[in-house]
């Protein structure tokens, strides 16, 4: 852990600088299958599941047999757990379901919005070690409310050709339509283009490694929609003597053992907090299975000892974390000066592990600095917002002079008559009938 | 205009396909403009000025006086239109804002999100024939309403080194904070990275022309958020018998002069009205100062004739068109249908022009078939949504359980010790107690 006392203001760009992805390099190696996938579709994922996840496949999709099969294995205290996480992710995306009332902006001039969910939708789940079935959870609920008719998700298959059997439980129970077994950049490449088993998806979610970032970049180029750009994985914990420090070490830990590239900040008035939390982290980080991991991502571990909370939640909106905790006792007035973060967990007992998996808040956040500009996901994510409007003769005849005016101003004269054709008819009418 | 009569719906993809931008050339072109911008700044963008806009400039910054002199140059007519623009516009935004209300999940577990505007945003304002003022308005009243701190615009200069003084003068209104004589790739680089003159933005919106759009999107992979990617302006009309083929072609002519790759779409299941809409085209098309770039637009013009409505809205879904008017008789109903669209315009007196300037709707909206997964700008488009959450020590005893049984089952322990080093703690605190 590097320790930074008192840096002046000028020296924090320099000392927030995430590593930047050889992202050039990866594209290199990306343009070729997602090439591949487009043309040969099936064929292309067969033959990258033999050549990369090392899975002899007699079939792409993950059949209902092996989705019963999968329902079996998962522990009855799993499924349990799962379905009270489902119900507190369910309760908070319900609340952010919207409903627009018409607004009359003059007489005659009526406009209004609507959430309509957008069609198919596709999901990367990464394999790997760790099944991620709470990704699933995380994408899968939002999206059934939101009313996607098509959720397809992509998930690489191990080397016998299986799929862990929690990300198939999870999939099942949020309503997941197809499941196809391919991973990294070629399943990208199969939801983006589609393949004969794989319906092309308009929107593709769900995290991954460079490959399928930067994969999810360049379909994004060609217009299929993605959540977010994505980086490692980050946490930032603003601290002051109330905080208890190993509290604090179990959660830069439990961020540090998702890989060596891993972000943690610490954030502090207090020096002698930082000497504490060093001590906990030594103790327990030999506790872990992922130790190895966790100590190396943590070697590029900063904690900033500042002069006040005001520095440092400057400090904190200039880095925009993808988590932020606060421990601190004034917490929530802090909270409130929060300005760009992915999402916010105040107080002791409100740990980053806590929005991970169960609390209900949504863990697809923005990385790599993107909060400044970026949300996380959320119902919306699956939606897109239509405007309408209607306008009556006398809207029209509102409306009508303001239009023609700019329009002309504009110079486009075409535009002006749309208006000026229909005003001409709406007194021709008139006259008619006088 | 080509008309298709009765196809099927094998045919509806090759028949609706969209003209493909050259991107790959486009981006050799843009790529080293952008990197001469981020190393040499101010300098790149004064040299850019006199080799592509050829104007010879001193100063990059749009003074006060020119402000000043712009708001004297502006009729007096056109400065009362766009008040009254202003003020629909605004209404319509302002509907937008939301309040979250805190979701308790589970006793003891609350959260919420917020709304917080993105601090530093940019514009970029095409200049040539058309002067897009009212682009500045679309934009710069909901980054106002939002509360965005800086908001940056680019706009390119005339030959004489000017900016024409509509957008001078929306600019001041909409209260743009600073202005840089910068077109094309140039200003996009110069939004992206920063110069001495333009500060560094954190979202650009705008349309332009292709160098514009292939710059947006390379700036994005690098992480700055763009509205969304551009493609030429589209509108599609729906019409029955009691549609006026006068104001169809009025409608399809407006869309057309605004370049030679604008689309138009015609669909209805009335024969007679595709003879009587040619005829109109024929005589309006004359009266058009842009005329013959509408003209050469028509000519990619399509004209679909289809069996009944459902058939029309299936095929008006699967073309996703920026604009759709309907018009006709059961309008209103046939809008509940509408799946993919940018902004639908109901009725005989509801043309889109309305709401390019004035109704209220933002004029900024998704083409190329990205309504299928797009939204256009809205209040949200200047805002991200930070979740935040607070947990008591009753409630990290309500959900502890679920959140070590999660995150056992990812295999990720030390999240899972992140609940398990509280609860521990909490239970000693209780025996310490008793």
């Amino acid at each position: 852990m590097q320790i930074i006392k008192y840096p002046e203001k000028e020296t924090w760009a320099n000392l927030l600088t995430r590593p930047t992805a050889r992202l050039k390099e990866i594209e290199k190696k990306v343009k070729p299958i997602l090439k591949k996938v487009k043309k040969k579709g099936d064929k292309a994922l067969l033959y990258y599941a033999l050549e990369l996840d090392k899975a002899v496949l007699t079939d792409l999709l993950v059949s209902q047999e092996e989705i019963e099969e999968a329902k079996k294995q998962v522990s009855r205290p799993l499924k349990q757990a799962i379905a009270k996480a489902y119900k507190n992710i369910e309760k908070f995306h319900l609340a952010q379901q919207e409903k627009f009332k018409p607004v009359s902006t003059m007489t005659g001039v009526t406009c209004w919005r609507k959430s309509v969910p957008i069609q198919r939708v596709g999901f990367y789940i990464p394999g790997g070690t760790a099944p991620l079935f709470s990704t699933v959870l995380m994408l899968g609920i939002p999206a059934k409310i939101a009313g996607c008719e098509q959720v397809i998700m992509t998930t690489p298959p191990n080397r016998e050709g299986k799929v862990h059997p929690a990300i198939l439980y999870t999939a099942d129970l949020v309503g997941v339509s197809k499941i196809i077994k391919s991973g990294g950049a070629q399943a990208i490449g199969a939801l983006a283009y589609g393949t004969s088993q794989t319906p092309r998806v308009y929107k593709i979610f769900g995290p991954g490694n460079q490959f399928v970032t930067a994969a999810k970049q360049l379909v994004a180029k060609q217009g299929v929609a993605i959540d977010m750009p994505a980086g490692p994985s980050e946490v930032a914990i603003l601290a002051d003597d109330t905080a208890n420090p190993a509290f604090i070490a179990a959660d830069l830990l439990s961020q540090a053992e998702h890989g060596i590239d891993s972000q943690t900040l610490l954030v502090t008035t207090n020096e002698e907090i930082i000497q504490k939390v060093a001590i906990e982290l030594v103790a327990q980080i030999e506790k872990l299975p992922r130790k190895e991991m966790a100590r190396i991502s943590m070697t590029n571990s900063r904690c900033f000892l500042v002069r006040n909370h005001e520095e440092a939640l400057d400090l904190l909106n200039e880095y925009a974390p993808e988590h932020l905790i606060i421990a601190t006792q004034d917490a929530k007035v802090l909270a409130e000066r929060v300005i760009n973060a992915g999402s916010v967990f105040l107080g002791n007992y409100t740990p980053e592990a806590a929005g991970d998996y169960a609390s209900g808040t949504n863990h697809t956040l923005p990385t790599n600095g993107f909060a400044k500009a970026y949300s996380g996901v959320s119902l919306d994510s699956f939606m897109k917002k239509i405007t309408f409007q209607h306008i009556t003769e006398e809207g029209l005849q509102n409306i009508g002079g303001i239009v023609e005016k700019m329009a002309e101003a504009e110079m486009l004269i075409a535009h002006k008559e749309a208006i000026s054709i229909r005003l001409r008819h709406l007194q021709e009418s008139k006259a008619n009938n006088q």
